[in-house]
């Protein structure tokens, strides 16, 4: 497993900005950005220039450290009450992910341990801080790879949804993490990537990594994934995660509780990858997990004029499924509303030429 | 319900072109297409400008039937066996829908009744048997109508995927049809359309349509049926078919079977809305059905750079949803793997600041 240093997130050079890859331009085009004013760093958030629990966590504590070099007061409580301010504007970004509101608190809760220290104390703590919690987060992510790595089989048919790999972290991954230490270790797997609508994370960031990584990709519409499992394509999902409620309800990307339904359908194990900082000790169900409804133009207006996967991706594209007959309560024509057991209904009314 | 003559397929003025509205193009523009050559024809089937099973099935009868006016023969067999090359390439545009097939086999049926007949009478014929399988059609459809109209009370939502509404017949549509029908009769419901991905049927057409006709209508990505369910919105889906096996088995839009999974598990009824002639007697199950598979670029090349659904149209966007704990197999943390009871296994792994 590659063991370089992240690039996707991390501080210029002389700490007065957070540089990130833009994952919205991905996959045609690699681009950096130097973020140190607060607007820019929340709207990288809320644009998901930056995106994935993990991610959006270590990013922000970057972020923190960043604007409170900024603060001009020699007073503590000054100090103290203008990172309060600048943290909850940065949480405010996106409000499902636990690890945002987590990860700042810990950068206030560091603040307010050092009571007392001058500000340049708290600020070199800071810094020291926002590294640990991506460093943390490179072993959390290392650690989960290798529990999940015994879950993938030489010849399995892997399914994926939205990206939870190093650009959703800061190194290999929580989902796709498992999936690239397999292919590292010659296991020969198969991965499917839904593109995950509206912004099609799956096609533009996982296609994109896992391709890049050498996996065998095949990258599906969200729709298909009930065809692929039934063909017997796939022998586990694996999944990133933005919330746990205590009880194991998980919240993830639109679209993950339906391929959970169909794994069940089809009789499939169904994996949820996730360091245990999106565990929510203050969340008993689902239930109680806000989810952020976006824009509908992220909807109406389709902004990707460029192709939303590498050339070489392989897509598998069906055009019909077929739904089980025992999956449908009737079916009505004109000749009246058939009911089960259809061989016997439908006969009269099939129409022979 | 409206009665006016239908406009999306009709033959021209002197009978030499099918005139039919270009689908691919809503819901931005509305182009009508004069088509007379065989390979045009051919390829409206193929590119989806026509599209939906009635509306191919009623279309290649007028296409066989202007084609069949080109033919330059005084020979019966002759004129026969050019009939026969025609609808045999016709029926190679698309597989899986059984309307195709079937309405040409009856235009030849027609051919082979009339030996020994002037090749001008068997054109007469023909032209008459095209406009009588758009007229059942018409009655088919209002008569799914108030069957399916039976099944959506005041208050319902209902949701539908992919196009079978008016366009995708030639009038009132199957799925469609009862929810325009109850619309006019002053039920009150709510429409979800799915957008159906790669070619957004659903949004550039079925949402088109039901906004059009005043019905409260509501945009989604296919991911989020799932969610939509779970918060109890839907109390019935309605979806198309273009095949249907004698055991019952429907094959219909990619995508289709999966919301069938997800209604069971919601307890949602599930109906599939189709004429009788969609029903196939030679086809026992679902399995003998073949499923077409499209080119990869309708996935990777998003050329929607317009709006993909009217202006009006609501969107329900949520970024994310809660998977249900009884359908995760285990969560992967970097701690270890838990499995359920979750409320045991997670609470030593969260952790807490």
């Amino acid at each position: 497993m590659n063991n370089e240093l992240p690039k996707n997130i991390r501080l210029n050079e002389n700490g007065t900005a957070v540089v990130i890859l833009d994952q919205t331009l991905l996959p045609n085009e690699t681009v950096y950005l130097e973020l140190g004013e607060a607007f820019e760093l929340h709207e990288a958030i809320v644009s998901l220039r930056v995106r994935g629990a993990p991610a959006i966590g270590i990013f922000a504590s970057y972020a923190l450290y960043v604007l409170a070099c900024e603060i001009t007061t020699n007073s503590f409580e000054e100090f103290r009450a203008k990172v309060g301010e600048l943290s909850t504007f940065l949480d405010s970004a996106r409000p499902t992910a636990v690890n945002l509101s987590k990860q700042l608190r810990r950068m206030e809760k560091l603040v307010d341990s050092m009571t007392g220290s001058s500000i340049q104390q708290v600020l070199i703590a800071m810094r020291s801080e926002a590294e640990s919690i991506q460093h943390e987060d490179i072993e959390m992510c290392r650690a989960i790879s290798e529990y999940g790595l015994t879950l993938i089989k030489d010849g399995y048919g892997v399914m994926t949804h939205c990206n939870a790999g190093p650009l959703a972290t800061s190194l290999f991954g929580t989902a796709l993490g498992p999936m690239l230490l397999a292919h590292e270790r010659g296991i020969a797997f198969r991965a499917f990537c839904c593109e995950t609508r509206p912004l099609l994370q799956g096609a533009r960031l996982t296609s994109y990594e896992l391709f890049n990584a050498g996996v065998d990709t095949t990258l599906i519409c969200d729709n298909m994934a009930s065809i692929v499992m039934k063909e017997g394509k796939i022998n586990a999902v694996f999944v990133g995660c933005d919330r746990v409620a205590m009880n194991g309800d998980a919240a993830n990307k639109i679209g993950t509780s339906g391929l959970a339904v169909l794994a069940k359908h089809y009789d499939i194990p169904f994996y949820v990858c996730c360091p245990s900082s999106t565990i929510d000790p203050e969340c008993p169900t689902g239930a109680e997990i806000e989810i952020e409804l976006r824009e509908p133009r992220e909807i109406k207006q389709l902004y990707f004029s460029k192709p939303i996967a590498p050339d070489g991706v392989k897509c598998y594209n069906p055009s019909f499924d077929v739904t089980d007959n025992s999956l449908i309560t009737a079916i009505i024509t004109e000749r009246g509303i058939c009911e089960a057991p259809y061989t016997d209904s439908l006969s009269c009314f099939a129409a022979r030429i």
